[in-house]
């Protein structure tokens, strides 16, 4: 609310509030999605006179957003402010993707070649550091913090088919554990400096209205993919459009690295069916004993996933429709949150097999975007080397994680940051008087 | 000075100083090795009366160093306070090395189950934490916090045998380089929070008095081990003793993670001749490029292990011998480091293959200190996998990288403090109402 009346302020508008209305009624005749809780009804309109400085830019709050961030006309989902053209915020958001460039690029190369050390000897963190200077458009890049890690929540209506031992209610006590401090994402985040926000696209259960959680529900978790679709194609265009918005308001705040984490009881199933139809594999190849299956309970998963692909129609070409098939609330999101952040030219670090899968969506709707994204870690699951390997992502920690939240993409945040730092501070081989090789 | 005169006044002593001598008169009657200056001789005596309170202790300076650590009973190297046995500090610190805490190992494994994540999904790291506890004998361990990377350089007589393309004045440049800031273990350690020494044990050249190094030159670089031993074994014990005094220092001034960092052009051979004595290894398998040499170099550097160890006696029973034989003033250094760090039980982070062939000699002088030792990284020298495997280590950091100086252990101390974070501050099942699995 307060953002989007200094978003006003900025464009000379005033604002004022109406909040006499039936809420429901409203929100039928806007098209409004079942996850807005509809508080106020806004008037906007051009007034004479305004205070000098409004007190919240004053206040060194986040940085202003754009107004039309916020507008929806006449529908939701209808952008674009009054006078230009509506757009989609997926096709807005992918428009918006670069590719590397390239001077940044070369200069990076040259730079690695004329530091105070032999030639390659930073192993893959050189590449790392030259991928971040072309993302940046600059020479040396920022380093990438402060990071934000976005734990996305949602349930599975496959929990029915008994692809895991964890009961679903699981997925929501964690949550409450994510806010109260007490999970691993938490002890990484609070290693590296990061902090945590927890987004709720789809958990079963209701969840308090309390900081640090974001309510994006779409809808009560998926449907079980084994008998139909997991989801509507509307419920993936919401939930994209949830990942799109978390990446712009944590880049806004300030973050310069995002960091994508998950929870979701039996999460790796859906991922599982995604990693297939995007890379071509066998399920048998990419479905893992998730958090500890023995192996008639695996094959049992692998068998649910051959289901789900027989059930639906899916087509590598239509990254939406197999997102709506075979994937989860958490899985789109996440596809959203990475292309937001490609957007914004800023680093995503992936964490596990569900983060693999998304990112094979997201390279689905636009292939630029994996220009952004680094592989934190590689999970013990299969199907995360085969996702890995179909994008062309190398892992920077390899450790035999399998947890989820976010947790093996936070170990990898100082790598990356260390390989900027070491782009941008070591000495050149003629600025320190060493010599060089011969 | 300070400290000595601290501890003095701990042990109710007063210090007076002269100056009045001949300098190398009185090493030569005291027995004192080249690398210590004399800059004063100093009275010790009781005195009748002292002010309220030592004003260096009010001023949370380092930590108080026992007095017998700095008094050597008319020669150097026997040591020990009037009225005790003399010791060796070599024996003496081997001695100190316990076993792990099996108490601590227990409960740790044991919070490890109850912790809410998956039993086993923290992968290395619960081992990793285990190890921590058992080192430091208590559950949850101290976060292995503040660190500090000491950077041991020396210079090597095998040069002479055109074992690198790199000009031996490299290594004193490089020391310049670490003084000034500007090398990559500079930036890595501001990344991961961290201060740097520089140790000289070899260095060929003169190096200033500065802030950052300290003087502990054994000798002007070894000698050629393709015509004899590269050591005397007096220089292999003067080296091994300077690295435990390096290691008990910084642990004295509050450090509680030491993290091995090595400088010294043509190191490699020397760690290729160590580790094919150690390991048992064809010189072939572990001796590798280097910092970058082509297929006719890299044969010749082969055949250069293959004449050291053909021309000197090594027995990897007499772990000395073999230092002094085909050894580096920095290995040996290292190998004390390491022991040092192991009898304070204080958690040791290796670098690539200088600190593992440094770390299998110390494994030979006491097998019980490789509980100390985490392999920070895997370098892509050949010999480094080899020694890692004969030490049973798993590198935590393996990203190809092959340069050195501490770099590839500096990046692995976040994923050790944040194994140790997760134990500490992860809320067991119970503790957060999270349901277990069936």
């Amino acid at each position: 609310m307060e953002n989007l009346w200094l978003a006003a302020r900025a464009e000379g508008l005033g604002v004022g509030w109406v909040s006499f209305f039936r809420e429901r009624d409203l929100a039928r005749i806007l098209d409004l999605p079942p996850h807005l809780e509809v508080v106020a009804y806004l008037c906007v309109g051009y007034v004479d006179d305004f205070p000098p400085e409004p007190e919240l830019s004053l206040g060194g709050w986040a940085k202003r957003r754009p107004l039309s961030w916020a507008v929806h006309r006449e529908n939701y989902g209808r952008r674009g402010l009054p006078g230009e053209e509506p757009t989609s915020l997926l096709e807005e958001t992918i428009a918006a993707i670069e590719p590397l460039h390239q001077r940044a690029v070369n200069e990076a190369r040259d730079r690695q070649e004329r530091m105070t050390k032999p030639p390659g000897s930073l192993g893959v963190l050189e590449e790392v550091s030259v991928r971040l200077a072309g993302l940046a458009g600059e020479c040396p890049p920022p380093i990438p913090e402060p990071a934000a890690v976005a734990v996305f929540a949602g349930d599975h209506g496959v929990h029915a088919q008994g692809v895991t031992s964890w009961p679903q209610e699981v997925t929501s006590q964690m949550v409450h554990n994510f806010l109260d401090g007490g999970a691993v994402v938490n002890a990484f985040a609070e290693q590296v400096g990061t902090e945590v926000t927890v987004v709720d696209v789809g958990v079963v259960a209701d969840l308090p209205s309390v900081a640090g959680l974001l309510p994006r529900k779409v809808a009560r978790g998926t449907a079980d993919f084994t008998k139909g679709p997991a989801m509507t194609r509307t419920q993936v265009a919401y939930a994209l459009e949830a990942g799109i918005e978390v990446a712009r308001d944590l880049v806004s705040a300030g973050n310069r690295c995002l960091i994508t984490g998950d929870m979701g009881i039996a999460n790796t199933t859906p991922s599982a069916a995604l990693i297939a139809v995007f890379t071509g594999a066998d399920p048998a190849e990419v479905t893992g004993r998730g958090t500890g299956l023995d192996d008639a309970a695996h094959e049992h998963k692998i068998e649910v996933v051959r289901r789900a692909l027989a059930v639906n129609e899916v087509d590598p070409a239509d990254p939406r429709g197999v997102l709506a098939a075979v994937g989860g609330l958490e899985h789109a999101a996440l596809a959203g949150f990475i292309l937001g952040a490609s957007a914004a030219g800023v680093p995503v670090l992936l964490d596990g097999v569900i983060a693999g899968a998304a990112a094979l969506a997201a390279a689905a709707l636009e292939p630029g975007s994996m220009n952004a994204c680094f592989a934190g870690h590689r999970s013990a699951e299969p199907g995360h080397s085969a996702a890995l390997q179909h994008l062309g992502l190398r892992p920077l920690v390899d450790l035999e994680l399998r947890l989820g939240e976010g947790s093996g993409a936070l170990l990898a945040l100082p790598l990356l940051q260390a390989s900027v730092r070491a782009l941008r501070d070591v000495a050149t081989f003629d600025s320190a008087g060493v010599s060089g090789h011969t």
